[in-house]
């Protein structure tokens, strides 16, 4: 089967037909939202492409077909992995130059007409009904870098970090597709920490920070009480997404001890709307960072190449339109896998669920240009970042907008892309006390 | 109107016609689970009491019976505490002596035969999807405690503990019932935490232990980015259930710096299935532990009387069957009411959900016999907690069953009590590494 589609797909897109992206899309004209895949410049409808016999050469999934009509993913999700991979193969060989079934969609005008939509014509929504969310601190480099900054290069890593995933229970209910506003949130701030006397005042926000993360989707359900082998951990991973993991970087230093990040955190996470299958990215693993700690056996894995090489970048934009790469970066800097995450997630027998999201942590590099928040790449504010020698910043200010891309592979026939993560911050509530 | 009732209720019952809880039940002849409220010995189910024109005479709750048809009650409590208000009180006018209504329940025999059962014939369910569980810790009392041990009395509350209700994100999926087995937990365990070189080994947890703590439900949504004021946030408020959440302090102890406890909690976390309705629970309305430093105004109550003296009590019973009362506190020793909770929880924007579970944190007395775990009450392990003399603890062990009661009032015929929250331990899972 080529790689190569009848659908025109232009260079570079994100949605090549060797990816086959998962969301979850309305129009003007259908409101309800429904499943669809990304191809090229379009978007494929699975509800109308199920309706009218699309699957009509794949007698497996028709028993299935009502989880095209759900306005989340996690129906689909919880069919499991080799059901997900026949799908995917199905619809890349009904959109490939060559498919062995033309009257499908390639010669059926009508059936394109109702199921093939520009994507300018449609809004996405979240991928998923999220149970519950977890954010990992895999990103080693990240991880020593904040140590530095709040403690010293020798201490800078806690003496865990090497044998435990480190993470903590996120707020489900706060994650928002690409595209929703984030309001500046306010809170409780110490300004003088040096201070015998600790009194923090109220205000917004002022050191409002991003993190750039990946995130994994959960497809395959444990029972409370039974652990996750790591050699069975693949099979619950079903996609991964960008993700901005938005933090009140003053919010956090005052309320963080001893129980960790809380409304820090819990304002807004902001996910991409297309996941992208964990079968999509397995060309595109890679080794991590190397682990020179023996690690306990629940967390070894048998293959060495376990993360993604995906090309990450960050873009800021502020409210004059003025646009600059902050970060570029790969995927790859993690100390930990998604399935040591699940691993490690579930020994104690907690259960997982479909829907259920995973945060890589922030994803740094070993230098500036690849440092995942500005929170390292201005040391807390002590430097600032240039916007193409334009303006400068700190932290995030009214009006700026971030954007996360990823992408994998240098075919430019043949990227496997995750489109955009974005989100722009609004000026904060105004109280009246 | 007489709160007595026609019905006959035990003299001690915790489900007196002054509380009218809400919970989630099934039966063996029918076992879809629907919408009931205790009563004495009996559960009135709500289903079959609606289908049968139960609520003839309560004209505004009829456009909305296909509430108590659903699994959880999460549609219930979306339609508000004013709704919530009403039809307590419509079902305590149908059980009084002196009904207006005798024809819908008191001398209506064939409805009494389908909608009153016993409730030993009755399975109770979760009474909520619980979106997101958030776990404070404004018991001050515990957090003073646990201070001291890990620290030492000068430095036991950290500089934030009396300005912030400090709390951290907590694991839905892993909420149970009372009387779901609890497993004993694996995981990553420091045995020698002072040693230089800090290995850890694997191993099922060896300090298991149990948090007695209230757990309060959440009817009423805020949008995303629009905090809840102090003032209102009564009406977010629908109830209040006992709850365990189960500790591994071993794991606990090497994974929660930096981030907070994750595996120590997230294997099991048991709530009461009856929610008392915060109304039912406003008679017992009192003063919180005093907080001697000027908190900021969007904590700021109005009435000061806003935690509840409701008596507590946890059993723990062993394998043998030696039972013995291990702790008695009331639930009024916290530093934070639930309203200030939800206050904090939202002032960054972050969206409450009909369903989500606040948890108090531990309650604990300043008295060893009024400490809420045993943590505190063998000084994390350095002395034993005797079990009538006949047997002693210092954590839980296998076969262990914990019971936690609770109740408010005095007299015998008006208790407004939340029956039990009971989870016994069951051995770890083997691990063939």
């Amino acid at each position: 089967m080529s790689l190569r589609s009848w659908l025109a797909i232009p260079r570079h897109s994100h949605f090549s037909l060797a990816n086959i992206p998962f969301g979850i899309i309305s129009t003007a004209s259908e409101q309800t939202p429904r499943v669809a895949v990304a191809i090229g410049d379009h978007a494929l409808d699975l509800e109308a492409f199920a309706a009218h016999d699309g699957f009509k050469a794949l007698s497996t999934i028709q028993p299935h077909q009502a989880v095209f009509s759900q306005p989340s993913l996690n129906a689909f999700a919880a069919l499991g992995r080799p059901v997900h991979s026949v799908v995917r193969k199905y619809i890349q060989s009904i959109l490939s130059e060559d498919t062995p079934f033309p009257d499908v969609l390639k010669t059926n005008a009508a059936l394109q007409k109702q199921a093939l939509i520009p994507l300018n014509k449609v809004k996405t929504h979240l991928p998923f009904r999220i149970g519950d969310y977890t954010d990992f601190f895999a990103g080693m480099n990240h991880a020593f870098n904040a140590g530095c900054l709040f403690r010293d290069p020798a201490n800078a890593l806690q003496p865990n970090y090497k044998h435990v995933p480190v993470g903590y229970h996120g707020r489900a209910s706060s994650i928002v597709v690409s595209g929703t506003p984030i309001r500046r949130p306010s809170g409780q701030i110490l300004t003088n920490p040096a201070a015998e006397k600790k009194i923090p005042i109220f205000s917004p926000c002022k050191k409002l920070d991003l993190e750039l993360e990946l995130g994994a989707f959960i497809c395959k359900p444990n029972n409370q009480g039974e652990p996750v082998p790591i050699g069975e951990a693949e099979e619950s991973l079903f996609g991964v997404v960008l993700m901005n993991d938005w933090s009140a970087r003053d919010i956090q230093a005052w309320e963080y001890v001893p129980l960790g990040p809380f409304n820090a955190k819990n304002f807004g996470t902001t996910i991409s709307p297309w996941v992208v299958l964990a079968d999509a990215l397995e060309p595109f693993k890679t080794k991590g960072i190397d682990n020179d700690t023996e690690i306990l056996p629940y967390l070894k894995e048998k293959n060495e190449k376990s993360v993604y090489d995906i090309q990450l970048q960050v873009d800021l934009k502020t409210q004059s339109g003025n646009s600059s790469t902050i970060t570029k970066v790969s995927g790859k800097h993690l100390l930990w896998s998604f399935p040591q995450m699940i691993a490690h997630h579930t020994i104690t027998g907690c259960p997982l669920q479909p829907g259920d999201l995973l945060g890589s942590g922030t994803i740094s590099g070993t230098t500036p240009e690849e440092f995942g928040s500005l929170l390292e790449q201005t040391q807390n504010g002590k430097s600032t970042v240039s916007l193409n020698g334009k303006e400068e910043r700190k932290f995030l200010e009214d009006g700026d907008e971030i954007t996360i891309t990823g992408v994998c592979g240098t075919d430019p026939d043949g990227l496997v892309g995750f489109g955009e993560c974005t989100g722009r911050i609004e000026p904060p509530v105004t109280f009246n006390f």
